[in-house]
């Protein structure tokens, strides 16, 4: 009787032993994760403080302390409704860096105290043609936002926030001496302007064009200089005109002088149009030389989408919208830039003042890229 | 002083024989050519015999008797001005086939009893970077066209016609034994098609659609299954399902059957489209696959030029207008079409039935090429 008392107790302690163990390994046993971010509670109002729980630390998964997180338009077109959908209350902000606190177990990439990244997906179906082939951002079965998108948790919440659980698998390693404030715009600005000059095989003596110089605009010239384009830089003030000669940029229109869209015809082999609202398509379409390509990235509110005719498509000149990259191109790009030592010009702002600085992003006064600081939310 | 006479009269017998041997070895001292031809008179009548002379055969020129000339839906949309300033008498004609009956005395490529043909140029400046790079289609001064261009000569006139003069250099070499009124379209219908499959580099297993199953259409079809391709066809009625399936097209659909349009989106490669009128973009471009591309060839009239909301260039899906193909790939094609047998199927008419044969393209009802007997004329 004794044995059997003792032989019960034995297997009380193993078993809470293994209990034990099992919730000190498998952190999705762990609890859930409260998390201080600002919030649109809808398309009308100014963001507020908001407070939620992430989803705990999956065995895949990292935890992120978000240190820096980048304001892109899409975030405000996000949270005004301008493209329709938009799932309130909604944390914008898809271009997080910060430091790896807790990694599950089957998490090799990252270590507690390493530096990551997080852009503008979170998850894919990863089995897809596309998912295959790491464009997960076409992802047959659509990608998981870093905002806004269905997950099980109800809806992605982003980066306007203290901290992010994320597959690792969907996180960029960042070395951990270079500057993080800038480092956060290139995991969307970064990405979205990289990838359509890499696809678009940009080499030595290209003439490309840049239209809207902003936060991706002053990107995307960055980049076509270091691979060898020479680059004509389009906005609609002269108040960038020295920003971008400084960059290198060759010449720069302001598209508001008629005088200076004259004589343009034939010029460019890429142009990227970074415009975020309504414009007219064909008199950039008919710069591009024979063989010549539109890309666009910008996205203006949906009721203001561009058309063209298709008589701006002689020639051979091409048109067609790019979507941020992949994640393998993500990490290319990341590491390109470190290696030459590419970087937005940031303007680093305590999260308090985010209303204020999507005021003047939308009155084209920021330059180039807002970032708060969330250690002003901690 | 008989000496004198004897040198005077051997001096005029010397200046006599080196003026005939001139005029015998430089064409360009030759009269001029007279010539029989259909003309569209204006913008609203049927076409109606016409006779006016070509140049002399210049150092650099064949004079071609042509045999057979093909029926392009351009022929039909230049003389009805669909397009705007046609110049009348409008002689149309840009599939041209012929036998060599002169050639002036820098001409190499041809001699006298050859087979040649002439597509949609005739000429261009030879010097700008396009001309350079053999595609002379996008000569930045503007290519000569076979008809309704400006030349020394007033305007060009076309293969509705007994013969034509043309320089070598934009004459193509012919084989003397295939089927010459089968040749004719080669050089428009088979151009145009092949071009833009060659452009994309059309391979085994790729997906192509060809929208539009007319004269162009028919030739797309054949190249593309030669290169490997997977094709479909659509077409406005059910007339031409067989013959699709025939020349082997997987799929045939009639877009005037909506449920036929269904389930295709995200299905190709490449679409070309052929549609010679108004049509809607969008529904095609949703079509592609991720990176996939739509090339337009037909062009409606002018007040029916299509429009496309951006929004259908999404997930790089691009489109662009292609323009025939330079001479050097007029060649290639041509020989690529006798090495893989592959021709038009045409419906041969005499010239005093060119008025209801545009009636019957207008009305898509031939199957698939007319093509003019020139004898008829002569």
């Amino acid at each position: 009787m004794r044995k059997l008392a003792l032989h019960i107790l034995l297997s009380f302690i193993f078993v809470f032993f293994c209990n034990y163990l099992q919730a000190q390994t498998n952190p999705s046993h762990n609890e859930r994760i409260h998390t201080k971010a600002y919030a649109g509670m809808d398309a009308k109002s100014d963001l507020v403080p908001y407070e939620f729980e992430r989803r705990a630390v999956g065995d895949n998964d990292i935890l992120i302390d978000i240190l820096y997180s980048g304001i892109c338009h899409s975030d405000i077109h996000t949270v005004k409704g301008d493209w329709g959908g938009t799932p309130y209350p909604c944390v914008p902000g898809h271009e997080i860096v910060g430091r790896v606190t807790k990694a599950g177990k089957n998490v090799h990439k990252f270590k507690v105290g390493d530096i990551a990244g997080v852009g503008c997906m979170v998850n894919s179906c990863g089995e897809c043609e596309y998912c295959k082939a790491g464009e997960e951002q076409f992802c047959t079965k659509g990608a998981t936002y870093t905002y806004g998108s269905s997950e099980d948790e109800g809806y992605t919440k982003g980066g306007y926030s203290t901290n992010i659980v994320v597959k690792e698998s969907f996180a960029i390693t960042v070395p951990n001496n270079v500057p993080l404030d800038k480092v956060a715009p290139l995991l969307c600005a970064g990405v979205t302007t990289y990838s359509p000059l890499r696809y678009n095989h940009v080499k030595k003596g290209d003439k490309v064009a840049v239209a809207g110089f902003g936060g991706l605009g002053h990107m995307a010239v960055q980049y076509a200089i270091s691979m060898g384009a020479e680059v004509t830089v389009f906005d609609i003030t002269d108040d960038k005109r020295q920003a971008a000669l400084d960059m290198g940029a060759v010449k720069y229109v302001n598209t508001k002088n008629e005088g200076e869209m004259k004589g343009l015809n034939n010029s460019f082999n890429l142009l990227i149009s970074t415009i975020p609202f309504a414009f007219k398509v064909e008199p950039y379409m008919a710069m591009l030389k024979v063989d010549g390509t539109m890309v666009l990235l910008g996205v203006p509110p949906i009721d203001q989408t561009p058309t063209l005719s298709t008589y701006a498509l002689w020639s051979r000149r091409k048109i067609y919208h790019s979507l941020i990259g992949g994640i393998r191109e993500t990490q290319e790009m990341l590491d390109y830039s470190v290696k030459n030592n590419i970087y937005p010009k940031v303007v680093v702002i305590p999260i308090q003042k985010i209303n204020e600085a999507y005021k003047n992003v939308l009155d084209g006064k920021v330059q180039f890229r807002y970032v708060i600081d969330m250690a002003s939310l901690k």
